[in-house]
Protein backbone atom coordinates (compact mmCIF):
# COMPACT_ATOMS: atom_id res chain seq x y z
CA UNK A 1 0.00 0.00 0.00
CA UNK A 2 1.18 3.41 -1.10
CA UNK A 3 1.81 5.56 2.42
CA UNK A 4 -0.27 8.80 2.14
CA UNK A 5 1.27 12.18 2.96
CA UNK A 6 -0.12 15.34 4.19
CA UNK A 7 -2.13 16.95 1.69
CA UNK A 8 -3.20 20.85 2.28
CA UNK A 9 -5.73 23.34 0.98
CA UNK A 10 -6.46 26.92 1.05
CA UNK A 11 -9.97 28.28 1.17
CA UNK A 12 -10.76 31.50 -0.78
CA UNK A 13 -14.08 33.22 -0.38
CA UNK A 14 -14.88 35.14 -2.97
CA UNK A 15 -17.75 37.87 -1.72
CA UNK A 16 -18.42 41.25 -0.63
CA UNK A 17 -21.57 40.12 1.58
CA UNK A 18 -19.06 38.01 3.65
CA UNK A 19 -16.67 40.79 4.00
CA UNK A 20 -19.12 43.26 5.04
CA UNK A 21 -21.14 41.51 7.67
CA UNK A 22 -24.14 41.52 5.95
CA UNK A 23 -23.83 37.36 5.44
CA UNK A 24 -22.15 34.95 8.15
CA UNK A 25 -20.19 32.89 5.97
CA UNK A 26 -21.03 28.76 6.94
CA UNK A 27 -18.82 27.20 4.19
CA UNK A 28 -15.73 27.21 5.30
CA UNK A 29 -16.28 25.04 8.44
CA UNK A 30 -18.30 22.89 6.37
CA UNK A 31 -15.53 22.17 3.28
CA UNK A 32 -13.14 22.16 5.97
CA UNK A 33 -14.45 19.21 7.88
CA UNK A 34 -15.61 17.38 4.98
CA UNK A 35 -11.45 17.66 3.28
CA UNK A 36 -10.44 16.25 6.92
CA UNK A 37 -13.41 13.77 6.99
CA UNK A 38 -13.42 12.99 3.92
CA UNK A 39 -9.76 12.80 1.92
CA UNK A 40 -7.77 13.31 4.66
CA UNK A 41 -6.58 17.46 3.26
CA UNK A 42 -6.00 19.79 5.78
CA UNK A 43 -6.87 23.52 5.10
CA UNK A 44 -3.84 25.24 5.99
CA UNK A 45 -5.01 28.95 5.37
CA UNK A 46 -8.39 30.74 4.32
CA UNK A 47 -8.87 34.26 3.05
CA UNK A 48 -11.95 36.32 2.46
CA UNK A 49 -11.96 39.16 -0.66
CA UNK A 50 -14.06 40.98 -2.53
CA UNK A 51 -15.68 40.67 -5.72
CA UNK A 52 -12.77 42.46 -7.20
CA UNK A 53 -10.80 41.09 -10.41
CA UNK A 54 -7.44 41.92 -9.53
CA UNK A 55 -7.85 41.12 -6.49
CA UNK A 56 -9.45 37.38 -7.34
CA UNK A 57 -6.23 36.60 -9.95
CA UNK A 58 -3.84 38.00 -7.16
CA UNK A 59 -4.97 35.36 -4.99
CA UNK A 60 -5.18 32.83 -6.99
CA UNK A 61 -2.13 32.91 -8.10
CA UNK A 62 -0.36 32.63 -4.86
CA UNK A 63 -2.50 30.20 -3.19
CA UNK A 64 -2.21 27.70 -5.66
CA UNK A 65 1.24 27.66 -5.74
CA UNK A 66 1.50 27.71 -1.72
CA UNK A 67 -1.46 24.32 -1.27
CA UNK A 68 -1.64 21.04 -3.04
CA UNK A 69 -6.11 22.71 -3.78
CA UNK A 70 -7.28 25.94 -3.61
CA UNK A 71 -11.50 26.02 -3.11
CA UNK A 72 -12.78 29.02 -4.00
CA UNK A 73 -16.53 29.62 -3.01
CA UNK A 74 -18.72 32.42 -4.80
CA UNK A 75 -19.13 34.56 -7.90
CA UNK A 76 -20.17 31.77 -10.29
CA UNK A 77 -23.71 32.83 -10.99
CA UNK A 78 -25.45 34.54 -13.83
CA UNK A 79 -24.94 38.18 -12.78
CA UNK A 80 -22.53 40.79 -13.58
CA UNK A 81 -20.78 40.41 -9.54
CA UNK A 82 -20.20 36.74 -10.76
CA UNK A 83 -16.47 37.18 -12.22
CA UNK A 84 -14.55 34.49 -10.31
CA UNK A 85 -14.70 32.14 -13.72
CA UNK A 86 -13.11 34.68 -15.53
CA UNK A 87 -10.58 35.70 -13.17
CA UNK A 88 -9.28 32.36 -12.69
CA UNK A 89 -8.83 32.25 -16.82
CA UNK A 90 -6.73 35.30 -16.89
CA UNK A 91 -5.18 34.07 -12.89
CA UNK A 92 -3.69 31.47 -14.98
CA UNK A 93 -3.63 32.62 -18.81
CA UNK A 94 -5.91 31.17 -19.90
CA UNK A 95 -8.57 31.37 -22.40
CA UNK A 96 -12.26 32.02 -21.40
CA UNK A 97 -15.25 30.90 -22.80
CA UNK A 98 -18.03 28.30 -23.25
CA UNK A 99 -17.63 24.61 -21.52
CA UNK A 100 -19.23 22.70 -23.90
CA UNK A 101 -20.72 19.76 -21.40
CA UNK A 102 -21.96 23.13 -18.99
CA UNK A 103 -23.66 24.73 -22.24
CA UNK A 104 -25.54 21.25 -22.56
CA UNK A 105 -26.38 20.57 -19.38
CA UNK A 106 -27.89 24.43 -19.20
CA UNK A 107 -29.68 24.03 -21.96
CA UNK A 108 -30.97 20.92 -20.98
CA UNK A 109 -31.76 22.01 -17.26
CA UNK A 110 -33.71 25.35 -18.83
CA UNK A 111 -35.08 24.76 -22.54
CA UNK A 112 -33.86 26.30 -25.34
CA UNK A 113 -36.08 29.25 -24.76
CA UNK A 114 -35.10 30.12 -21.25
CA UNK A 115 -31.47 29.60 -21.83
CA UNK A 116 -31.04 33.17 -21.78
CA UNK A 117 -27.93 35.34 -21.54
CA UNK A 118 -27.31 35.40 -17.34
CA UNK A 119 -28.13 31.23 -17.06
CA UNK A 120 -25.23 31.10 -20.83
CA UNK A 121 -22.73 33.05 -18.99
CA UNK A 122 -22.75 29.82 -16.41
CA UNK A 123 -21.30 28.03 -19.15
CA UNK A 124 -18.53 30.13 -19.75
CA UNK A 125 -15.05 28.90 -17.68
CA UNK A 126 -11.37 28.85 -17.95
CA UNK A 127 -10.22 26.51 -20.94
CA UNK A 128 -9.91 23.24 -19.91
CA UNK A 129 -11.77 23.53 -16.91
CA UNK A 130 -13.54 20.18 -15.84
CA UNK A 131 -16.79 20.06 -14.34
CA UNK A 132 -18.16 19.72 -10.80
CA UNK A 133 -21.62 18.35 -11.43
CA UNK A 134 -24.46 20.01 -9.08
CA UNK A 135 -27.45 17.79 -8.31
CA UNK A 136 -29.15 20.93 -7.24
CA UNK A 137 -29.23 23.73 -9.71
CA UNK A 138 -27.60 22.64 -12.78
CA UNK A 139 -25.22 25.26 -12.71
CA UNK A 140 -22.00 23.22 -12.44
CA UNK A 141 -18.55 24.49 -10.61
CA UNK A 142 -15.55 23.67 -11.89
CA UNK A 143 -11.53 22.39 -11.71
CA UNK A 144 -8.91 24.44 -12.95
CA UNK A 145 -5.11 23.02 -12.98
CA UNK A 146 -5.60 22.82 -8.49
CA UNK A 147 -8.42 25.00 -8.13
CA UNK A 148 -11.93 23.83 -7.44
CA UNK A 149 -14.91 26.52 -7.74
CA UNK A 150 -18.03 26.03 -6.11
CA UNK A 151 -20.90 28.40 -5.38
CA UNK A 152 -21.72 30.47 -2.60
CA UNK A 153 -24.73 29.13 -1.62
CA UNK A 154 -24.26 26.41 1.59
CA UNK A 155 -27.34 24.53 0.23
CA UNK A 156 -26.20 24.44 -3.33
CA UNK A 157 -22.27 23.58 -2.05
CA UNK A 158 -23.53 20.84 0.19
CA UNK A 159 -25.01 18.79 -2.35
CA UNK A 160 -21.69 19.08 -4.87
CA UNK A 161 -18.87 18.52 -2.42
CA UNK A 162 -18.74 14.99 -2.95
CA UNK A 163 -18.29 15.57 -6.86
CA UNK A 164 -14.79 17.19 -5.86
CA UNK A 165 -13.59 13.92 -4.62
CA UNK A 166 -12.23 12.60 -7.67
CA UNK A 167 -10.27 15.54 -8.74
CA UNK A 168 -8.64 14.85 -4.82
CA UNK A 169 -5.39 13.12 -3.89
CA UNK A 170 -6.58 11.63 -0.21
CA UNK A 171 -3.84 12.47 2.50
CA UNK A 172 -3.65 11.63 5.96
CA UNK A 173 -6.24 12.26 7.91
CA UNK A 174 -6.22 13.95 11.21
CA UNK A 175 -7.54 12.39 14.06
CA UNK A 176 -9.03 14.89 17.16
CA UNK A 177 -10.00 14.23 20.73
CA UNK A 178 -11.45 16.41 23.03
CA UNK A 179 -11.11 16.68 27.06
CA UNK A 180 -13.72 19.17 27.99
CA UNK A 181 -13.12 20.39 31.68
CA UNK A 182 -14.99 22.78 34.23
CA UNK A 183 -11.91 24.68 34.94
CA UNK A 184 -9.41 27.79 33.69
CA UNK A 185 -7.27 27.67 31.09
CA UNK A 186 -4.38 28.96 33.22
CA UNK A 187 -4.87 26.21 35.76
CA UNK A 188 -3.77 23.64 33.25
CA UNK A 189 -1.64 25.71 31.32
CA UNK A 190 1.50 24.95 32.50
CA UNK A 191 0.98 20.61 32.69
CA UNK A 192 -0.55 21.31 29.43
CA UNK A 193 2.64 23.01 27.99
CA UNK A 194 4.60 20.21 29.25
CA UNK A 195 2.69 17.74 27.56
CA UNK A 196 2.83 19.94 24.28
CA UNK A 197 6.72 20.42 24.25
CA UNK A 198 7.23 16.07 24.61
CA UNK A 199 4.76 16.12 21.76
CA UNK A 200 5.58 18.78 19.46
CA UNK A 201 6.45 16.82 16.43
CA UNK A 202 3.36 14.53 15.96
CA UNK A 203 0.36 16.39 18.11
CA UNK A 204 -1.13 19.58 18.29
CA UNK A 205 -2.86 20.67 21.21
CA UNK A 206 -5.27 23.16 21.25
CA UNK A 207 -7.03 25.17 24.34
CA UNK A 208 -10.36 26.02 24.33
CA UNK A 209 -12.62 28.56 26.78
CA UNK A 210 -15.86 27.82 26.74
CA UNK A 211 -19.15 28.60 28.94
CA UNK A 212 -21.76 26.51 30.05
CA UNK A 213 -24.81 26.70 32.34
CA UNK A 214 -23.22 29.96 33.97
CA UNK A 215 -19.58 27.54 34.46
CA UNK A 216 -16.39 28.18 32.76
CA UNK A 217 -14.84 25.13 31.21
CA UNK A 218 -11.94 24.47 28.76
CA UNK A 219 -11.88 22.14 25.62
CA UNK A 220 -8.58 20.48 25.25
CA UNK A 221 -8.44 19.17 21.84
CA UNK A 222 -5.23 17.41 20.48
CA UNK A 223 -5.10 16.86 16.74
CA UNK A 224 -2.98 14.29 15.16
CA UNK A 225 -2.56 12.10 11.85
CA UNK A 226 -1.64 9.37 14.52
CA UNK A 227 -4.11 7.44 16.55
CA UNK A 228 -1.32 6.05 18.25
CA UNK A 229 0.83 9.50 19.57
CA UNK A 230 -2.89 10.38 20.52
CA UNK A 231 -3.48 7.65 22.90
CA UNK A 232 -0.20 8.80 24.16
CA UNK A 233 -1.15 11.94 24.59
CA UNK A 234 -4.63 11.01 26.10
CA UNK A 235 -2.83 9.21 28.76
CA UNK A 236 -0.54 12.01 29.87
CA UNK A 237 -3.74 14.45 29.76
CA UNK A 238 -5.88 12.28 32.14
CA UNK A 239 -3.40 12.31 34.40
CA UNK A 240 -2.54 15.68 34.25
CA UNK A 241 -6.45 15.85 34.94
CA UNK A 242 -6.18 13.60 37.82
CA UNK A 243 -3.73 15.96 39.61
CA UNK A 244 -5.82 18.39 39.07
CA UNK A 245 -8.78 17.00 40.62
CA UNK A 246 -10.61 18.01 37.75
CA UNK A 247 -13.81 15.81 36.40
CA UNK A 248 -14.26 14.76 32.36
CA UNK A 249 -17.63 16.39 31.31
CA UNK A 250 -19.37 14.71 29.06
CA UNK A 251 -20.80 17.34 26.18
CA UNK A 252 -22.91 16.76 23.23
CA UNK B 1 -15.72 70.09 9.03
CA UNK B 2 -12.71 67.85 7.43
CA UNK B 3 -14.01 65.57 5.17
CA UNK B 4 -13.97 62.10 5.73
CA UNK B 5 -11.82 59.45 3.56
CA UNK B 6 -12.40 55.88 2.74
CA UNK B 7 -10.82 53.60 5.44
CA UNK B 8 -10.13 50.08 5.47
CA UNK B 9 -9.32 47.07 7.92
CA UNK B 10 -8.07 43.40 7.44
CA UNK B 11 -9.23 41.04 10.47
CA UNK B 12 -6.67 38.04 10.84
CA UNK B 13 -8.28 35.07 12.93
CA UNK B 14 -5.49 33.46 14.52
CA UNK B 15 -6.94 29.60 15.16
CA UNK B 16 -6.45 25.84 14.53
CA UNK B 17 -10.07 25.37 16.03
CA UNK B 18 -12.05 27.92 13.23
CA UNK B 19 -9.24 25.96 9.99
CA UNK B 20 -10.22 22.67 11.13
CA UNK B 21 -13.84 23.83 11.26
CA UNK B 22 -14.28 22.27 14.60
CA UNK B 23 -15.68 26.16 15.63
CA UNK B 24 -17.74 28.37 13.42
CA UNK B 25 -16.58 31.80 13.55
CA UNK B 26 -18.83 34.60 15.14
CA UNK B 27 -16.30 37.22 15.49
CA UNK B 28 -15.84 38.31 11.44
CA UNK B 29 -19.37 39.60 10.72
CA UNK B 30 -19.32 41.01 14.18
CA UNK B 31 -16.23 42.87 13.65
CA UNK B 32 -16.76 44.43 10.21
CA UNK B 33 -20.43 45.58 10.56
CA UNK B 34 -19.33 47.07 13.84
CA UNK B 35 -16.50 48.23 12.18
CA UNK B 36 -18.89 50.00 9.57
CA UNK B 37 -21.94 51.43 11.45
CA UNK B 38 -19.52 52.93 14.31
CA UNK B 39 -16.27 53.88 12.56
CA UNK B 40 -16.91 53.78 8.92
CA UNK B 41 -14.57 51.50 8.50
CA UNK B 42 -14.90 49.06 5.84
CA UNK B 43 -12.95 45.32 5.81
CA UNK B 44 -11.13 44.80 3.13
CA UNK B 45 -9.89 41.35 3.23
CA UNK B 46 -10.09 38.29 5.89
CA UNK B 47 -7.78 35.95 6.69
CA UNK B 48 -8.01 32.84 8.69
CA UNK B 49 -4.38 31.40 9.37
CA UNK B 50 -3.19 28.20 12.26
CA UNK B 51 -1.57 29.53 15.83
CA UNK B 52 2.01 28.57 14.21
CA UNK B 53 4.17 31.92 14.92
CA UNK B 54 6.36 32.40 11.46
CA UNK B 55 2.73 32.58 9.60
CA UNK B 56 1.65 35.29 11.45
CA UNK B 57 4.78 37.02 12.05
CA UNK B 58 4.46 37.06 7.85
CA UNK B 59 0.76 37.66 7.57
CA UNK B 60 1.00 40.70 10.18
CA UNK B 61 3.94 42.22 8.36
CA UNK B 62 2.00 42.02 5.01
CA UNK B 63 -1.38 43.01 5.78
CA UNK B 64 -0.95 45.93 8.25
CA UNK B 65 1.55 47.67 5.50
CA UNK B 66 -1.39 47.07 3.32
CA UNK B 67 -4.70 48.41 5.52
CA UNK B 68 -5.14 51.56 7.62
CA UNK B 69 -5.69 48.52 10.86
CA UNK B 70 -5.53 45.28 11.20
CA UNK B 71 -7.87 43.44 13.86
CA UNK B 72 -6.20 39.73 15.29
CA UNK B 73 -8.65 37.52 17.07
CA UNK B 74 -7.47 34.87 19.08
CA UNK B 75 -4.36 33.17 20.86
CA UNK B 76 -4.42 35.78 23.82
CA UNK B 77 -4.75 33.47 26.31
CA UNK B 78 -2.80 31.62 29.10
CA UNK B 79 -1.74 28.78 27.68
CA UNK B 80 0.77 27.27 25.03
CA UNK B 81 -0.69 28.09 22.10
CA UNK B 82 -1.23 31.47 22.65
CA UNK B 83 1.57 33.00 20.86
CA UNK B 84 -0.71 36.53 18.75
CA UNK B 85 1.29 38.89 21.60
CA UNK B 86 4.90 37.26 21.10
CA UNK B 87 4.06 37.25 17.50
CA UNK B 88 3.08 40.53 17.18
CA UNK B 89 6.61 41.47 18.52
CA UNK B 90 8.59 39.90 16.47
CA UNK B 91 6.91 41.15 13.62
CA UNK B 92 7.46 44.46 14.67
CA UNK B 93 10.79 44.20 16.35
CA UNK B 94 9.25 44.84 19.28
CA UNK B 95 10.19 43.88 22.81
CA UNK B 96 7.94 41.36 24.53
CA UNK B 97 7.23 41.58 28.37
CA UNK B 98 5.32 42.56 30.94
CA UNK B 99 2.80 45.66 30.53
CA UNK B 100 3.27 47.06 33.59
CA UNK B 101 -0.79 48.34 33.31
CA UNK B 102 -2.03 45.03 32.52
CA UNK B 103 -0.05 43.56 35.25
CA UNK B 104 -1.55 45.80 37.66
CA UNK B 105 -5.47 44.71 36.05
CA UNK B 106 -4.61 41.13 36.07
CA UNK B 107 -3.34 41.23 39.70
CA UNK B 108 -5.89 43.01 41.07
CA UNK B 109 -8.81 40.95 39.37
CA UNK B 110 -7.34 37.69 40.51
CA UNK B 111 -5.76 38.59 43.90
CA UNK B 112 -1.84 38.28 44.28
CA UNK B 113 -2.82 34.25 45.56
CA UNK B 114 -4.04 33.58 42.33
CA UNK B 115 -2.04 35.33 40.26
CA UNK B 116 0.19 32.51 38.73
CA UNK B 117 2.19 32.03 35.80
CA UNK B 118 -0.21 30.78 32.98
CA UNK B 119 -2.06 34.22 34.05
CA UNK B 120 1.06 36.70 34.07
CA UNK B 121 1.14 35.20 30.73
CA UNK B 122 -2.03 37.43 29.60
CA UNK B 123 0.14 40.54 31.11
CA UNK B 124 2.66 40.14 28.59
CA UNK B 125 2.58 41.87 24.95
CA UNK B 126 4.93 43.69 22.59
CA UNK B 127 6.73 47.45 24.33
CA UNK B 128 4.80 50.45 23.68
CA UNK B 129 1.52 48.50 23.02
CA UNK B 130 -2.13 50.29 24.72
CA UNK B 131 -4.50 48.45 26.71
CA UNK B 132 -8.04 47.69 25.06
CA UNK B 133 -9.76 47.37 28.13
CA UNK B 134 -11.89 44.20 29.05
CA UNK B 135 -14.68 44.44 30.97
CA UNK B 136 -15.73 40.89 31.23
CA UNK B 137 -13.00 38.86 31.61
CA UNK B 138 -9.96 41.37 33.03
CA UNK B 139 -7.49 40.32 30.49
CA UNK B 140 -6.64 43.28 28.16
CA UNK B 141 -6.47 43.49 24.36
CA UNK B 142 -3.71 45.90 23.17
CA UNK B 143 -3.35 48.08 20.16
CA UNK B 144 0.65 47.48 18.59
CA UNK B 145 1.13 50.31 15.73
CA UNK B 146 -2.54 49.75 13.37
CA UNK B 147 -2.60 46.05 15.02
CA UNK B 148 -5.74 45.48 17.53
CA UNK B 149 -5.46 42.69 19.30
CA UNK B 150 -8.56 41.01 20.45
CA UNK B 151 -9.46 37.53 22.53
CA UNK B 152 -11.29 34.87 20.45
CA UNK B 153 -14.10 33.74 21.86
CA UNK B 154 -16.76 36.02 20.82
CA UNK B 155 -18.74 37.38 23.79
CA UNK B 156 -15.43 38.66 25.35
CA UNK B 157 -14.60 40.31 22.30
CA UNK B 158 -17.97 42.02 22.16
CA UNK B 159 -17.39 43.34 25.29
CA UNK B 160 -14.65 44.62 24.18
CA UNK B 161 -15.05 46.39 20.92
CA UNK B 162 -16.04 49.65 22.00
CA UNK B 163 -12.94 50.25 23.38
CA UNK B 164 -11.39 50.03 20.57
CA UNK B 165 -12.95 53.01 19.30
CA UNK B 166 -10.38 55.52 21.00
CA UNK B 167 -7.94 53.93 18.53
CA UNK B 168 -9.64 54.47 15.22
CA UNK B 169 -10.16 57.60 12.75
CA UNK B 170 -13.12 57.36 11.27
CA UNK B 171 -13.88 56.93 7.78
CA UNK B 172 -16.64 57.50 5.34
CA UNK B 173 -19.47 55.22 6.97
CA UNK B 174 -20.98 52.70 3.49
CA UNK B 175 -24.69 52.41 3.41
CA UNK B 176 -26.73 50.22 1.96
CA UNK B 177 -30.20 49.06 0.80
CA UNK B 178 -31.80 46.04 -0.18
CA UNK B 179 -34.38 45.03 -2.56
CA UNK B 180 -35.96 41.96 -2.18
CA UNK B 181 -37.92 40.06 -4.78
CA UNK B 182 -39.31 36.71 -5.66
CA UNK B 183 -37.34 35.79 -9.24
CA UNK B 184 -34.42 34.13 -10.29
CA UNK B 185 -30.89 35.77 -10.98
CA UNK B 186 -30.90 35.47 -14.41
CA UNK B 187 -34.06 37.20 -15.47
CA UNK B 188 -32.83 40.11 -13.75
CA UNK B 189 -29.08 40.16 -14.62
CA UNK B 190 -28.99 41.99 -17.98
CA UNK B 191 -30.76 45.12 -15.84
CA UNK B 192 -28.90 44.92 -13.02
CA UNK B 193 -25.43 44.47 -15.56
CA UNK B 194 -26.68 48.27 -17.12
CA UNK B 195 -27.51 49.75 -13.75
CA UNK B 196 -24.32 48.57 -12.17
CA UNK B 197 -22.24 49.88 -14.92
CA UNK B 198 -23.87 53.38 -14.80
CA UNK B 199 -22.90 53.62 -11.41
CA UNK B 200 -19.48 51.79 -11.36
CA UNK B 201 -17.49 54.41 -9.30
CA UNK B 202 -19.99 55.55 -6.78
CA UNK B 203 -22.00 52.29 -6.17
CA UNK B 204 -21.14 48.48 -5.87
CA UNK B 205 -24.29 46.17 -6.44
CA UNK B 206 -24.59 42.51 -5.56
CA UNK B 207 -26.86 39.84 -5.94
CA UNK B 208 -27.51 36.92 -3.63
CA UNK B 209 -29.81 34.10 -4.26
CA UNK B 210 -32.11 33.13 -1.36
CA UNK B 211 -35.08 30.18 -0.66
CA UNK B 212 -37.33 30.99 1.58
CA UNK B 213 -40.97 29.13 2.01
CA UNK B 214 -40.11 26.85 -1.10
CA UNK B 215 -39.42 29.75 -3.25
CA UNK B 216 -36.12 30.89 -4.82
CA UNK B 217 -35.88 34.46 -4.53
CA UNK B 218 -33.11 37.05 -5.19
CA UNK B 219 -31.70 40.01 -2.38
CA UNK B 220 -30.42 43.08 -4.43
CA UNK B 221 -27.79 44.80 -2.30
CA UNK B 222 -26.88 48.44 -2.90
CA UNK B 223 -23.70 49.95 -1.35
CA UNK B 224 -22.13 53.27 -1.36
CA UNK B 225 -20.90 56.31 0.94
CA UNK B 226 -23.29 58.37 -0.41
CA UNK B 227 -26.75 58.39 0.36
CA UNK B 228 -27.33 60.27 -2.92
CA UNK B 229 -25.97 58.00 -5.35
CA UNK B 230 -28.18 55.07 -3.80
CA UNK B 231 -30.81 56.73 -4.23
CA UNK B 232 -30.52 57.28 -7.85
CA UNK B 233 -29.61 53.84 -7.93
CA UNK B 234 -32.66 52.68 -6.09
CA UNK B 235 -35.14 54.55 -8.59
CA UNK B 236 -33.63 52.55 -11.61
CA UNK B 237 -34.01 49.15 -9.27
CA UNK B 238 -37.34 50.37 -9.34
CA UNK B 239 -37.94 51.05 -12.63
CA UNK B 240 -36.20 47.45 -13.31
CA UNK B 241 -38.43 46.03 -10.69
CA UNK B 242 -41.64 47.43 -12.47
CA UNK B 243 -40.76 46.72 -16.24
CA UNK B 244 -40.25 42.85 -14.87
CA UNK B 245 -43.85 42.60 -13.31
CA UNK B 246 -42.03 42.01 -9.66
CA UNK B 247 -42.84 42.31 -6.66
CA UNK B 248 -40.73 43.64 -3.52
CA UNK B 249 -40.83 41.60 -0.63
CA UNK B 250 -40.72 42.99 2.99
CA UNK B 251 -38.08 40.21 4.71
CA UNK B 252 -37.14 40.91 7.90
Amino acid sequence: MKKKKKVNASILIIGNEILSGRTQDKNIAFISNWLNDNCGISVSEVRIIPDVEKVIIKNIRSLSKRFNYVFTTGGIGPTHDDITAKSIAKAFNLKYGFNKEAYKILENYYGIKKFNDGRKKMAKMPKSSKLIYNPSSAAPGFITKNVLSLPGVPSILNSMIENCKKYLISGLKVHSQTLNLYTVESNISYGLDIIQKKYKKSVDIGSYPFFRLGKVGVSVVSRSTSKEELKKVNKELHNLVKSKNLKILNLN
